[in-house]
């Protein structure tokens, strides 16, 4: 698929056909991922990949109990349907100081290369800013080494239905030239 | 450009043509960063088009200021001769608290709608974990309105050469199926 319509056509996708994913669609993108930029070209990325629906309740339970209050609207039950959760991960000692920038950065390339292989998912943060404990459980559940931090979980499916076309933001209102223009707010 | 060669053969390039960018270029490169994901469809971006030469000169005193020890194998001079420096900010009041993962997802998606244009960049950061000043002085000199968080900076230009073939590690390393085995470290 061309980058811009994948760009363009992608969406964040919730609901999924219990069909399974072949291992190699999974490894490609994977192996696309990894081409994202990392601070100092660590690569520092881990990525576990999670087929156990045990596992998959658990990481479920574990979004919901720290969803903070505005953001369930978007319960995580779903998460135990996705034939498969990506764990997006980074290993500390790779990351030179970067390890969120570079777990988001592999994430957004994974998410692109789903889509153009016909798969849907969503981004989901595995951790919180202000309360570690969603982290800490979710490396306690995966068994992640003292090393390795999680950045994001993202189930992927082929999607059970395709999401109306998005409204965005006029894209003028976004841009400014040389400064920030207090008049466009 | 098809979406895998896009992801394969992008570089960070930190030297480029003279070669003015066309407005409508930087636009359509804009548009598709707007299509990244965001929390709670907040699309909170805002872009700061830089051309100016004082302003990006001043942009690179403050990168070489601010960088830590350990990165200073890549000094900030560059920025002032890159023909354009995207600054992508985030409103805060539209961000949902993600402001550095919609900023970021943003950032990976601006730098493959510019190398699938021919045009080439590199991931810089706007602001410091432990040092807020950086981001302060940013926000400073683009006159950012008080609800605007500048995350990060990425000047863009027709590269200058070819980087060589990027080296990856292996993808059999980064893959790890239920849980994070300690036996592939």
């Amino acid at each position: 698929m061309q980058l811009d319509e994948t760009i363009r056509t992608r969406r964040s996708v919730r609901s999924y056909q219990a069909r399974e994913l072949p291992p190699p669609l999974v490894d490609e993108i994977l192996d696309l991922a990894r081409h994202a930029p990392s601070s100092m070209d660590g690569q520092p990325w881990c990525f576990v990949v999670l087929r156990d629906p045990e596992t998959k309740r658990r990481l479920a339970d574990l979004k919901n109990a720290y969803c903070p209050p505005q953001k369930r609207v978007y319960p995580a039950d779903f998460l135990a349907e996705a034939p498969v959760i990506v764990a997006v991960c980074v290993h500390k000692s790779r990351s030179h100081g970067r390890e969120l920038e570079n777990g988001i950065l592999a994430t957004g390339f994974l998410l692109l290369a789903a889509h153009a292989r016909g798969l849907a998912g969503v981004y989901l943060s595995a951790y919180q800013k202000e309360d570690p404990r969603l982290a800490e459980q979710i490396a306690r559940l995966l068994r992640l080494g003292p090393d390795v931090q999680p950045v994001t979980v993202v189930p992927l499916g082929f999607p059970r239905e395709a999401p109306p076309p998005k409204l965005l933001r006029p894209l003028e209102t976004m841009i400014h030239h040389e400064s920030f223009d207090l008049g466009l707010l």
